[in-house]
């Protein structure tokens, strides 16, 4: 029997829309190489819709928000559907000035934030070291982002994998090789053993490898391109607490000499460090020049990182659009929906995403979300244009 | 039947030793839980009497330099036994400079090496980057010393295990759980598995973990202590050449504002990036501080580093003794031998060692060598004290 809707990618987009969709009603299978192994798993888990607020991105600030909004009930939803915690935390966010350039490029941001309307203060280098007495002494100052939580990336991915098969969704190990499009309407796909899977409905969620499979007419392909973000996952064990290391609480963001860097830590004592910006295809090598960078920034505001274990060096492949706004919805071809493209935010518009695309494929329903993040807006900017 | 020797330990200098005893008549029996993933494993491969030769160490520097005479033709006779390549290169090693102050250590350094007769000689920075030019156009100058070689470590533990093998010695795994010695005399050990060997002569050489075995009387154990190293590799790709970045060919090692780090790099394009010295007992932890500073000491001599991948953060641990000799020879109780110590030169000592411990196992054969590793040395110093 051919399933309601097959879902070409199983990282945190494809996996959240598809248990949503199955709980809305629908056979759901989805189908990937390595599931959750992509991006999902090298990310950060920040939640930041204020820290990640950038001029000019107003709708960016707007869908992010509304899916920070969305995240303690998705989690308690989640939690209670999969039997597993994923480490929601609401600590808040530090982004710190590293030297004075630093603060006044940040003291800037903090006006835009409010401008906004977002949750964001300005606090003197005592107040941000009383909050988090962790931080270095020269330091510059810092933003207080209240409202800028984290999630355990992988514990979320493992979470939705759990309530997917709970809820009976086909999860189906395997490549696509290849799209079956016919009179202009996808009809199957091809999986690298051989098989072939038909369907009525396709979701294309397989963020950054999303416009490499072959099948899809070039003009319908999702526009976007791989940023590589290299990171590393550090451990505060015993010796480091014996090295009179103190870890963290908050989130902690910095501008150094105009270089950003975040540390995440989480209760288990693990910290994640990221993330390098770079264009570099589909290159997912850690170089030595990398990981140097982020250690030299972080140490300038977390001097004790140097006592904690370095216990994984990763690189992984954001899926950038022009405009940093996603690509969600209709395809332009028939049968095909897209749900791609969420950059540096695909942790944080997991539930929001999940929500739109499953009341999209069960019920047809479009939303304020999906027309701003319509996947033909490039089209019409060029004929506005 | 009961081997004609038991050795507890399987890095370098056990295999050796085993390797060397077979050929000379003995049934050998080597144990191990780990053949070669020890301290040996960790290592760099430098072979080099030369820039290894500190004041004060002059004992140290004649068993280095009798060492690294013996390894053309050691590495020959094992290549030509495991028909496996083993990494042997004869270019050369730099001791650069990174500034001024580290130039006036460097060049007394140099002084001493020759009053030595070592073959060590100054060389300007021009000079030193027309010889090597990935090196910083900062540097302040080198040290070249072309008897300073290194071998590929990894490659040497893997045709030790196939000569031994082919020679017809028994490698072991397990572990020693305890030694049996009873009325003075070592009569067997105990492993994990349950299993007892029983043997009339035993060499220990389990390096850092010589003295970490229950049943050797106290007075006896070897004096050895872990000196932790935290190291890297990292490889020359197409991607850092497509950067710009230029490979080196001498070993490269420096002194940086006062702190030693060096690189050497294989054919194959690895470069072993190295080392730190703590006193950190059996931690094997790599830190973000330990990492840091190699790569910000690394670049500082090689700014290419930069553009290559980072494949592998390592720890391992030195077994070093009070002067830096090794300890050769017998222990005290009938029936043990002892091999270990060989703090930061375990891979140059690797022939000699194996050589003068084969001949005392097989023929009772005493050499200065022995002598000058003597494992009663501390007790002399004492009673002569």
């Amino acid at each position: 029997m051919k399933p309601d809707v097959i879902i070409v990618g199983g990282g945190l987009i494809g996996l959240a829309s598809a248990w949503k969709s199955r709980i809305k009603g629908m056979a759901v299978t989805v189908v990937d190489p390595h599931f959750g192994k992509g991006t999902s798993h090298v990310a950060a888990g920040m939640l930041a819709p204020v820290t990640e607020a950038h001029y000019g991105e107003e709708e960016v600030v707007r869908i992010n928000s509304a899916s920070a909004a969305m995240y303690p009930s998705f989690v308690e939803e989640l939690e209670e559907a999969s039997s597993q915690q994923v480490g929601y935390r609401d600590t808040g966010t530090l982004v710190v000035a590293g030297d004075p350039s630093d603060r006044a490029a940040l003291t800037e941001l903090v006006e835009f934030h409010q401008s906004l309307g977002l949750d964001s203060e300005w606090i003197a280098p005592t107040e941000a070291r009383r909050l988090e007495p962790s931080l270095a002494p020269s330091i510059a100052g810092a933003i207080l982002a209240q409202g800028d939580h984290q999630v355990d990336n992988r514990r979320l991915i493992s979470a939705l994998i759990e309530a997917n098969r709970r809820a009976g969704t086909e999860l189906i190990t395997g490549s696509v090789k290849e799209f079956e499009v016919s009179k202009d309407k996808l009809k199957g796909v091809l999986l690298d053993n051989g098989a072939r899977l038909e369907s009525d409905n396709f979701l294309l969620a397989a963020g950054v490898w999303s416009n490499t499979i072959p099948g899809i007419p070039e003009p319908v392909q999702p526009t976007v391109r791989p940023v590589k973000g290299q990171s590393a996952r550090l451990h505060f064990t015993s010796a480091s607490h014996s090295q009179g290391a103190i870890f963290p609480r908050y989130t902690l963001r910095a501008l150094v000499k105009g270089v950003h860097v975040y540390m995440v830590p989480r209760e288990s004592g693990e910290m994640v460090l990221g993330a390098t910006m770079e264009e570099r295809g589909f290159d997912t090598s850690v170089t030595a020049g990398g990981l140097y960078e982020l250690l030299r920034n972080a140490r300038q505001i977390f001097p004790g990182i140097t006592e904690l274990e370095l216990s994984e060096t990763i690189a992984g492949l954001r899926p950038a659009t022009p405009g940093n706004l996603p690509l969600l919805g209709a395809s332009g071809i028939p049968g095909l929906t897209i749900a791609t493209g969420h950059g540096r935010n695909g942790v944080l518009l997991t539930p929001l995403t999940a929500e739109v695309i499953s009341d999209y494929l069960t019920k047809g329903e479009l939303s304020w979300v999906l027309e701003v993040c319509s996947t033909d807006r490039y089209k019409q900017d060029a004929q506005s244009g």
